[in-house]
C-alpha cells in the first residue's frame, strides 16, 4: 500500500504499536478538545490563491535563528523515541540530515552523545524542563551546549503533567530501559502517573530566564506561549524566540487551538522575535497557512513518531519528504515563489 | 476498573441503578436541549493560561456567605438520596464533611435530624420549595434553622413540575418509603407525575421574600434566576445571593446553559451579592470557567447521585476528590495561585 | 404506549400509513432542507423566563380576526384528509370544537356541507388555490361564505407545484375515491406530479385581490408570504392578515425556516394587520417563542395529520390537548400568566 | 427507477464506472474540503421568494459573451469522456445542440473535428492549458478557432497538477486509446501522478495573455480566478470573462467554495466583465443563486460525466433537462419571469 498523506503513517503507528504505546503517543488531556481543534482550525481557514506568475522556480528555503533549513518544517521535541523504534533519537536525528532542525526532548531515551554522533552536521535544538535539582539543569544545559546544540527551547507548559486519562486506564509505565538517560530520573514502575512529575520544578518563574542566560550563550526560545500578555513578558525578559504551542493538547484541554492562539500572539511581538508554532500540521496547506498568520517555521511532533514506528530514519524522512512536497505545491498553487511571498492576504476564516 | 473522570461514575450509575430510577436521575425536560447544553457549551469557551508563575503552592480554599469551604464545589440539592444508595441524605452529608457546603433538598429521603447527626460539624444550606400550607414550610424553616442550617436557599423556578418525558413514559412513582420525610407529601402510586404537585404554591412571588425574611435569620439564596430583570428585583428585594440554576435541564427545555446565562446575572449583580452556578459541571475546567466569568463557587447535582450509587459516602468523596484534583490542576496549568487570581482574563468564547 | 409528545403521533402514523402515503404527507421539496430547519430553527431560540410572579390563575385564550379561541394553535390547511382516516375532514372539524380555528382546504376530501354539519358551532377558515376558472373559484368562496366560513386565506406560494422528489420516485396519485370533491379537478392516475397543476392560476397576482374583495365579505388572510417587500404590498393591497408559511417546506427548498422569517414579516407590518405562522410547531415552548416574536396564533399542519390517523377526531383532540398543556406549561415557567403578556424580551439567539 | 434528481445519475455513475475512473471523476485534492464545500455552501443560502406575480411566462434565455443561449447553464471543460462513454466527447457536443455553450477540455478524447462534426451549429468554447511548447499551444488555438469554436477559456490554477489522493493511491493511468489525442501528450502507463504534468508550462503569466491576444479573435475568458486582487489584473490585463472556478476542488484544498468567492470577484469587476461560476451546482435554487449573487451563466462539471455514463447523448440531455426544468421552477417559486428579474435581495446567507 502506498502511503499518499501523512494519516496513512498514523494508520500504521496505530496498527503496529502496543495501545497502551499508541494511546501514550496519541493521548491528549481530559477530553482531547484541544488535541482535536489543534487539526480541526485549519479546515476552516480558507485560502486565497494567485495565478498567472511564473512559478517555474520555486524555493522553499528559510532561516531559524539564522540558520539555514530547507523547508519551514522542523522536529519537535518528543519524549522517549525508543518506545516507537530500537534505537529511537538516533534514528530521528539521522533523517534531519535533511537540512532541517531537530529540537531533543529533555526525556531523550538515546543519550545526546549518541543522538549526535549519529549526524554530526544537523542543526539541533535541545528541549528543556527545568529540574528541581538546579546543578542536574545547569549540567545538562552545559553538556548539550558543548555538543553543538544551537538553541534552548524552555517548555513553559508543564508546572504538572497533564491529566491524560487512558495513560491513566493504562497505569501507562515505561520499561526500565527506556529510563531518560541524560538526566537519571528514577520511573516508578506501576506508577499512576506517567512520570514522576516531582523532578520538574513547578516553581520555575519567570525570574529563571536571567538564571539560563547566565548560564548559556545559547538564545532562548519559549515553548507553550499562547497570549499576548505572556508574549510581552518574553520580550521583554529577552528571549529570542517563542514556540506557539499547546503541547499537542496534552497539558490543559480546551486551550485554543495554536492556529488560533498565533495571530495574537503574532501581533504582540510585532515582528521583534521569531515565533514558531507546533500541533495539528498534518498536510502542507497547513504549513503555508500558519505562515501566512506568521509562524516563522513549524515543527512536527506525533507525525515523526509514526514515521519512526514505519521504518526508523527512512520513516522519518518519508515523512517529512511527503510534508516537502505538499508544502511546495501549495506554494505554486497559490503564487508564492519564496517563502518571503507567503503573506497574511493569502488566508481568511470561513464563515463556517 | 480506574475511575479516572467524572463519566466514570456516570457509566457506573447507569449500569447499577434500575432504568426508571436512572431516567429519572438524568431526565431533562422535553427534548433535553439545556441539560445537554449545560454540558456542551463549556467546550467552547477557551482558557488562556499564564505561564512561569511559581505553582510550588496553590491554594484552593475560598468562602460563601462568609463560611469558609475547601475548594468552589458544593453539593447542589438532589432530592430523594435513598434511590441510589441505602441510608440516602445520610451518607451524602457524611462525605460533606471535606469542607465544603451540602445544600439539603426539601425532598430528601432521610429526617434532617438524621441527616446532620451524621456530620454535626459540616456547613449545611436548606433549599426551600414554598408549600402550600405556609404552616408547614414555616415549621419546616424553623427545624433547620435550629439544627444549625446556616442559608435559606428558594428554588424560584418550580411554579410546577417539568415536563419529564421518560418519567411520563415510566410512569415513574415512588415506594412509599421513599416518601418525603420532612414534610409529609402524600405520594400518589402511579400517578402520571412525578409527584403531585399540588403541594407546592405556585402563586409564591416576590412579595413571599419578605415574609421569609420575617421568619428566618438564615441568609436567602434564589435559586433559579436566569436574567438580569430577576437579578435586579432579587437585589431590590435584599436577598444575599443568586444560584444561576436551571435546575439541570428539568423544568423548561430551551433556556440558556447556566454558563451562557452566568455573565448577564453577574454583570447586573456587579459584586454587590455572591452569585452561585449549578449545572454541567463536569470537569475541573468547567468550575475554573465558571469562576471566571463571575460564579464565587459552583454545585454538583448528578454527579454526586452517581458517586453516592456507586460507594456511598466513599462514592461521594471520590467524585468530589477527583473534581479538587482536576480544579487543581487546571489552576496550576493557568497560572492561578488563589482563587482571587482566577479572573474574567482566563477566558474567551471559541469561534467555532 | 402512552404519547407523551407530538413526535409519539408521528412514529405511529410512519407505522401505520401506506409508505407512499406517509412520504406524501412527510415529504418536503427537493434536499427537504427548508422542511427540516422550519423545526431545528426553534432548537436555537433560547427562553428568558421570568419567576416569582404568582403563577396560579394563566389564561390561554386569545382572538384571531376577532374570534375568540382558546389558546393560539389552530389547524392549518392540509388536503386530502381521508388519506389518513375513513371519514377525513369531518373527523378534523369535530376535533376542532375544542374553540380553535379550522383551515379548509381547497383540496378537501369531503364536501365542505358535510365538514360543517360535523362541528356547526366551530370557527373556520377557508384556504383557496385561485382557479384558472374564476367562475369555479367564485363559486366555491359563495358557497364556503354562506356555510359560515369566516375568513378567506389565500395562499400564494403556489404558483406550481413544488418539487417532491419522494412522490416523484413513487409516482404517488390517488384513488379516484379521494378527489378534491369541492371543485372536481380531474386526478389523473398515475401522472407524474401529485395533481395536475393546471387547475391552478399561475397568472394570479396582486390585482386579483380586489376581485377577491368584490366577491365576498371574509377577510383576506395572505399565506405564504415570507418578506418584508411583500409584506408591505400585503399592507398596501388591504389584505386582513399574514400567515408566515412556506408550505411546510413543501413547495421551493431553502427559504427561510417561518420562524426565521417572521421577525422580518412583523418588523414591515409594525401591528396594522394580524401575522400569523405555520411550520415547525412541535412543542409548547415553540408556541410561546412564535408569539414572543411576533405572531398572533400558529396553525398545525403535519401533526394534525397524524393525530387523524391515530385517532379520527380523538387522535386530534389528543395532539391538540397535548400541545395546549404543553404551551399552558410553558407559560407558567416563564412567568406569562396571559397572552398578552407575552412578548420579545422571552427569547433570544442562541451562540451555537 | 426514475431519475428525479441529479443524485440520481451520480448514483447510478458510482455503480457502473470501474472504481478508480469513479474515484478519479470524483476525487479532490487533498481531503476534499473544497469539493465539498462547493455543494455544502448552497444549503446555508436562503431564498427571499416573491409572491403574487403573474408567472403565465417565464423566460429562462440570456446571453454569454454575445451568445444567445436557452438557459444559463452550460458544459464545463472536463477531460477524457471517452472513461465513460465510447465516443466520449461527440456524445457530449450533441446534447449541447439544445441550445447551451459546451467548453471543450484541451484534454479531448476525441478530435476536434470529430467533436464539432456531431453538432455542426453547437455553441463552442475551448479550454487551454499553455503547453511548455508554444507553438503546439498557438497550433491548438488556431485549429479550434478555425472550427468555429468562438471563445478561449485560459484554465489558471493549473501550474501543476492537484495531489489526488484516491488517484494516487490507484495509481490511476490511462489507457493509451485514451490519449489526449489533439494536443499529443505522452501519456506514460503506470506513472504516479495522473498525466505527465511536465507539458503545461508552470511559468505561464500575465504577460502571456498579450501573446495570447496576437495569436487569436476570440474573447479570453480567464478559468479559476478567486480573488479580488486577480480579478482587478484581469480586467487591466484586457480579458472579456472570469469563471470563478477551483477546479471542482481538485487543485488546492482549502481555498473557497466557488459561490463563496463570487461575491469578492463580482464587487471587483463591477459589471465591467462577464462572470461565470462553476462547481457544486446539483439543483436548480443552486443556480439561481448563484445568478442572484452576480454569475451571468454557471457551468456543470462531473454532472455532466454521469448523465454520458449514463446513456451518452441521451443521458447529458436528461441532465440538462432535469436542471433546467427544477431552474425554471425555482424561477416561478421566487416570482422572477426573466433572467433579469434575478436580483441580489433575492439571497440571504443563512445564520447558521
Amino acid at each position: 500500500m502506498a502511503f499518499v498523506c501523512l494519516a496513512d503513517f498514523q494508520a500504521f503507528a496505530k496498527d503496529n504499536l502496543p495501545k497502551s504505546t499508541w494511546e501514550f503517543i496519541e493521548g491528549g488531556a481530559d477530553e482531547c478538545i484541544t488535541r482535536d481543534e489543534n487539526i480541526s482550525a485549519y479546515k476552516k481557514i480558507r485560502l486565497r490563491p494567485r495565478f498567472l506568475r511564473d512559478m517555474s522556480v520555486v524555493d522553499t528555503k528559510t532561516t531559524i535563528q539564522g540558520s539555514e533549513i530547507s523547508f519551514p518544517v522542523c522536529i519537535a521535541p518528543t519524549g522517549f523515541h525508543c518506545l516507537c523504534w530500537p534505537d529511537g533519537e538516533q534514528s530521528t536525528a539521522k533523517a534531519e540530515a535533511m537540512n532541517i532542525c531537530y529540537v531533543t526532548s529533555t526525556y531523550s531515551s538515546c543519550f545526546y552523545d549518541d543522538i549526535v554522533a549519529g549526524a554530526p552536521n544537523g542543526l539541533r535544538w535541545i528541549q528543556l524542563y527545568v529540574q528541581r535539582d538546579r546543578k542536574i539543569t545547569k549540567k545538562l544545559i552545559q553538556k548539550v551546549e558543548s555538543l553543538g546544540y544551537k538553541a534552548l527551547v524552555l517548555t513553559v507548559d508543564t508546572p504538572a503533567l497533564g491529566n491524560r486519562l487512558q495513560d491513566n486506564r493504562n497505569r501507562f509505565s515505561f520499561p526500565a530501559l527506556l529510563s531518560t538517560k541524560n538526566i537519571h530520573v528514577p520511573i516508578e514502575e506501576n506508577s499512576e502517573s506517567l512520570l514522576s512529575v516531582s523532578s520538574i520544578d513547578s516553581s520555575t518563574s519567570w525570574k529563571d530566564i536571567a538564571w539560563l542566560k547566565s548560564i548559556t550563550q545559547m538564545p532562548i526560545i519559549l515553548k507553550g506561549i499562547l497570549t499576548r500578555e505572556d508574549a510581552e513578558l518574553a520580550i521583554s525578559h529577552n528571549v529570542q524566540g517563542i514556540l506557539v504551542s499547546n503541547h499537542g493538547g496534552r497539558q490543559l484541554d480546551t486551550v485554543p487551538a495554536t492556529i488560533d492562539a498565533l495571530t495574537e500572539v503574532v501581533n504582540a511581538v510585532q515582528g521583534r522575535i521569531e515565533v514558531y508554532l507546533d500541533g495539528g500540521i498534518r498536510t502542507g496547506t497547513d504549513v503555508l497557512k500558519a505562515l501566512a498568520l506568521g509562524a516563522r517555521c513549524v515543527f512536527l511532533g506525533r507525525p515523526i513518531l509514526w514515521g519512526l514506528t514505519y521504518k526508523g530514519e527512512e520513516g522519518v524522512r518519508q515523512v517529512l519528504n511527503l510534508l516537502k512536497k505538499e508544502f511546495y505545491r501549495s506554494m505554486v498553487f497559490t503564487g508564492c515563489r519564496s517563502i518571503s511571498e507567503i503573506s497574511q492576504d493569502l488566508v481568511q476564516f470561513s464563515k463556517l
